[in-house]
């Protein structure tokens, strides 16, 4: 795999290196054969070079399910991944009548389980190969701009086709230290998954959001699927015929979890990291783009609270969208304010000015790479022109009408050309997940709501500055200056008059023509077609931004990667959904003065926050009971006199990270990873070893509700425990 | 002194008595030497006895502000106290141009003390005598209701009288055990008090009402008094040729603080605990009372917002009077939530159960007291048979014109009788603190916003259940059933009409008869008149209930304490502003599941809070230098590699105790104590040694703060230090 040569000859790790941080690192399976004396020296029992192997254990035990990770716990294709993971499919088997999300679900025979929600798949990383020369190599060093970015897109889809001509594959071309090197990911896709068991969500999503993102914490967060192919053992649709899969590798469970300083690690599909942007970048984002959408955010919800008495039909039907909304508000909250406590901006200066110097000491390198920052920098600053603009149609453009009819436009253009050339995101491959979202808008969608989120983004558009405003935006709404009068009688008639709110009509507009759909009265689709020119111009210039920096953001990182080399210092690429490690210690934090996390929770903890009927902190009697009666059997820690509910470590983890298992030193399973510590959230651009840590539910807690409270005992048996 | 001897008749203390619960128990100095066995076992090193006697060290250099503690620590006259505790001198002496809260203030030589605000006194207890038998032995026992209430209100005030006749004293008679013994005090009165030295509001006050009840905590909370007298020695008023007083005894400063674990004691004027109450009064407080005024507070705070903006005069004239407000809201809130938590209320029927299991098992204790618990709790009922009525009009009647007209009413009502049969709060000696008072309104009073209040609580008041209706109430206002209109009309005119929010009016009606004042057209005065014959006539009902009270409560207290004695467990009287003991250890703890409260603070936490120009969290800049240059000379404590701010003990306080000095086994001070954290505000009611912890200042922080930042070192010379 030729990767893995460009690996060492850029990357040339050697035994040498250390890492710059304790515990920091999402590394890529080949690079454990170069960092495994750090990795032995921290604790590890396994063979560092035997885990890079994808078709061994513990790697290949380890799976995806599209923006979450989890991994396979018996020789009979049992998955365990977090609750809020499964979510969507024990919500899609709960009806009024058999509310699984309310009860939990345990199928106590392999006949009772339930297939999951439409579209659920496991996939498993079969290869990883480095098509940086396949992806870059034959385009000409004139091409810049636009053009590069287009040649780029299209060697990428075609290595995508060519891949996925077996259909059982799922593929994509990852991009790695900002296009530096790309590798071609091949995923075994099953799609026949079914539930096995999840917990009432009163354990899986306990604390709920006031939890979220939070130490102290006593959540549940774990559900169990089961992979069936067809009797030749390949992916197949969902059949009563289909077999459990059988994996090459499965985790054992430790029944006894972890102690206070052991060696952990997790293994999964971190989504997105930003750790070597640059100081321009970091300052903008924190100092601007963070606080305004935080803002923006908040305002979104209170328009939709504004319009939506408590508990209605509307204001449930926003409840997600409220909760996304919110969830991030604190995301971008905490960062700024970690931000102004740190000295990120500081340190990034500082590397920035010791790069420069050490560039200048080698003409060579300095020839290579000496204007990158500065090239890199400009193409920001450049980016960022309209940023005022860009944040503010980007929540407007949140809006279902807007959204839904722009999307709709956009597939019938796209489908007027041949499948590889289209959008990502409007191939063959793309439309019954489309289609699935178009069907689905109504749950989520209240035009008085919608209308009312439009005027609120209108009224500050018209403040934003002459320069930034959008003439066909402001010609199709009749918007003069600052009058807003014409516009809102003509949103008024537009939310009357559209037909989109309509699922049959929205399905139907998927199958017209670009022209036939142009051709429509509806006024969203009237508007999209108003405002198409001008998105596929700005789409346009983006790319051509995108096709810059895929050519400069290499070059910076290749000087980065060499002066860090210099120092002696581990690189690994910033996250980006690929199968990656990192791996720490069982270990709690001071989130300020005074103050010490504690690295366990306990039973009795969970119990004290226990609130009767409540939407976040109720808890099930036999689980209440089995904790007033301590009925703890051999899942006790001795020292605690408890169960051990959820635990701290040092490891580097994001979003995609979710279900991830976590390991110990001999690879067996000991908990789940599902979450970081408020402190911890600018971790996606800043690792901090004093207040970076993430938050495991334990493997004693999970097999102690299953056998004291969910009686999944079938479950149990037919796992390997350990002790 | 025969309270001695009633003391040992009644609770018969030995050595051989242990406390029910480690570290609770507020003891009154005669009790030191019953449970010396115990201060030793704790690592007291003085001799209990000795500390008994209040012409000694230590408890002659402890003395009472009036509603805080102090205590000298020089042969000067030198007082240390709380900086909130001297807040209203540190005011007293700021100006616009020179403003002392925001600047700080130190005097570098004696001429350079200011005097304190008007009123301040340093009291030093100087006899404590039990006087049971001359308040309550020649009470006719045929007496009971408002006969006995007045009767024993008479008797006090004699013996007050009697002890005043020498003018340099303060005294009081103050009642145990509800009546069960009563202690006259007497109280050496320095009404020469100067302000030596206070550091900034943003030390003394660090974190504001945020932090308040919190922890962590880094509050730098004190302030430095002299005292002075005339040149014989004798208090005197404020003149130029005043001398430092010299007390007895004074103590010794350490320099280096304490660690954890070590032996602490404090001692002070605890203002008020509840932790003799009984069931049917626990439950009713917590479930009713408590909840319900913490929503009277909020909704009062958002009157009072809704009717002022931001940053306004008008909202700047109601500061103080919000941060109370929502003090005692967050109070509330704090104990709703650790009494359902805990099982206070459990335990307390337990205790009740064996009590009167107990009293059964004996014939003449039975007799004696087998009945007072019921009758006390038939007492309870009936005194809570119109709350809902009572709490209302509580908070009507402190709005600011009806509370006024009220007192200036009742004023002019008291002052036709002989000082001695007037009210107490209403005799000469009060005179002085009503006037200011009075004088002072319009610093807190904005018509607007105390109609809007008095508008609000009305649509309250209507719903009331139609038999807590106040004829007299309805009348005035013409309230018919549910219909405001009128009395809408009638308020605005009484706002539009009254004089009462002039100084000078208010004075002036200070000096007229109560005809001449019924006389008075103004129409608030017209309410006062209007609704005295009513109130009266509660008043009185409600001294008989107190009357029956003090019958019932004593005898009570009496079969508790009999039957603690018989499991040979230690009483200590509730709190009442007497001079009180409390010993225990400086200890974290844990406020939650996952989360331990480490004993201390440091400067680095301090800094790590700082926000510019912040109302709470600013701090001086030469402070924040100091820091980072970690400028701590000797102060430093080696481990922690810092100066430790704030620390933890498990001692048990309340109100009245801020200011008191914290002393170590050998006597010598350690700090102040100023806070209690925001689990242990349940404590005024119940005592919980997991989560009870006082908050006290360090002696290092102070001396360093003094040294290093305030410029303070003439009264660090001046000081004993002992390393």
């Amino acid at each position: 795999m030729k990767f893995w040569i460009v690996g060492v000859l850029i990357l040339s790790f050697s035994a040498s290196f250390k890492t710059a941080l304790a515990n920091e690192g999402m590394w890529q399976p080949h690079q454990l054969a170069d960092i495994k004396e750090q990795l032995v020296a921290a604790g590890l029992e396994l063979n560092p070079e035997d885990m890079s192997d994808l078709s061994k254990f513990p790697m290949n035990a380890i799976i995806s399910l599209g923006g979450c990770t989890a991994s396979f716990v018996s020789d009979q294709g049992l998955v365990v991944t977090n609750h809020h993971c499964a979510y969507r499919s024990i919500q899609h088997n709960s009806s009024e009548s058999n509310n699984l999300l309310a009860n939990g679900f345990v199928a106590k025979t392999k006949q009772e389980e339930l297939a999951a929600a439409p579209g659920s798949r496991v996939y498993i990383t079969e290869s990883l190969t480095d098509v940086t020369d396949k992806v870059t190599g034959d385009i000409s060093s004139d091409l810049t701009g636009n053009d590069y970015y287009l040649a780029i897109e299209k060697n990428r889809k075609a290595l995508v086709a060519q891949c996925e001509v077996n259909k059982d594959y799922r593929c994509s071309v990852s991009s790695f230290h900002g296009g530096a090197s790309y590798v071609l990911i091949k995923l075994l896709t099953i799609r026949d998954v079914r539930l096995a068991y999840a917990p009432p969500s009163s354990i899986g999503k306990f604390g709920g959001d006031t939890d979220n993102w939070q130490w102290p914490r006593q959540t549940g967060d774990w559900a169990f699927y089961r992979a069936y192919v067809g009797k030749d053992g390949k992916p197949a649709d969902f059949s009563e015929d289909n077999v459990p899969y059988k994996n090459k590798a499965f985790l054992k469970v430790k029944a006894s979890g972890v102690d206070e300083g052991d060696y952990v690690m997790v293994l999964g599909y971190p989504g997105r990291t930003n750790r070597y942007r640059t100081a321009v970048e970091v300052e903008n984002t924190f100092t601007w783009t963070y606080p305004t959408a935080k803002v923006y955010r908040e305002e979104y919800i209170d328009v939709i609270k504004q319009n939506s008495a408590p508990n209605s039909d509307e204001r449930i039907k926003y409840a997600s969208t409220i909760a996304g909304l919110a969830n991030y508000a604190k995301n971008y909250g905490s960062m700024v304010k970690s931000y102004k406590k740190g000295d990120m901006l500081a340190r990034k200066q500082q590397l920035e000015t010791d790069l420069a110097t050490w560039l200048s000491k080698d003409a060579s390198m300095n020839k290579l790479y000496g204007d990158s920052l500065r090239t890199l920098n400009k193409l920001v600053v450049q980016s960022d022109q309209n940023k005022e603009r860009d944040l503010l149609m980007g929540y407007l453009g949140r809006t279902t009408m807007m959204s839904v009819s722009k999307r709709l436009l956009r597939l019938a253009h796209e489908q007027g050309k041949p499948d590889i050339e289209r959008e990502v995101g409007y191939q063959e491959r793309n439309l019954k997940r489309f289609e699935q979202s178009m069907a689905s808008v109504n749950s989520r969608y209240v035009a008085d709501i919608d209308k009312a989120i439009v005027l609120h983004f209108l009224a500050k558009y018209i403040d934003l500055p002459a320069e930034q405003r959008v003439a066909t935006f402001d010609k199709f709404f009749a918007i003069q200056g600052k009058d807003l009068s014409k516009a809102k009688v003509k949103i008024d008639r537009m939310y009357a008059a559209t037909k989109l709110g309509n699922e049959d009509t929205r399905l139907a507009m998927m199958k017209m023509s670009e022209k036939e759909l142009r051709g429509s009265s509806d006024p969203f689709i009237q508007f999209a077609v108003s405002q198409f020119d001008y998105n596929m111009a700005e789409e346009k210039r983006d790319k051509a931004l995108a096709g810059q920096l895929q050519r400069v953001r290499p070059d910076y990182m290749k000087a980065l990667i060499a002066f860090k080399k210099s120092r002696k210092e581990a690189v690994y690429a910033d996250a980006n959904s690929t199968l990656r490690i990192t791996y720490g210690n069982v270990k709690g934090y001071s989130p300020q003065d005074g103050l010490t996390a504690t690295p366990f929770t306990t039973t009795e903890g969970m119990l004290a926050k226990y609130i009767p009927g409540d939407d976040e902190f109720d808890l099930p009697a036999k689980l209440r009971q089995a904790i007033l009666d301590k009925r703890y059997g051999s899942y006790v820690d001795e020292t605690m006199g408890s169960v051990p509910v959820n635990y701290l470590s040092t490891l580097d983890i994001t979003g995609g990270n979710s279900g991830s298992p976590t390991l110990n030193s001999k690879g067996e399973f000991v908990g789940l990873v599902f979450d970081g510590v408020y402190e911890s959230i600018i971790g996606d651009w800043d690792y901090d070893p004093v207040y970076n840590r993430a938050i495991h539910v334990s493997s004693p807690f999970m097999l102690w509700v299953m056998d004291e409270v969910d009686g999944a005992q079938n479950l149990i048996n037919e796992m390997h425990i350990v002790e």
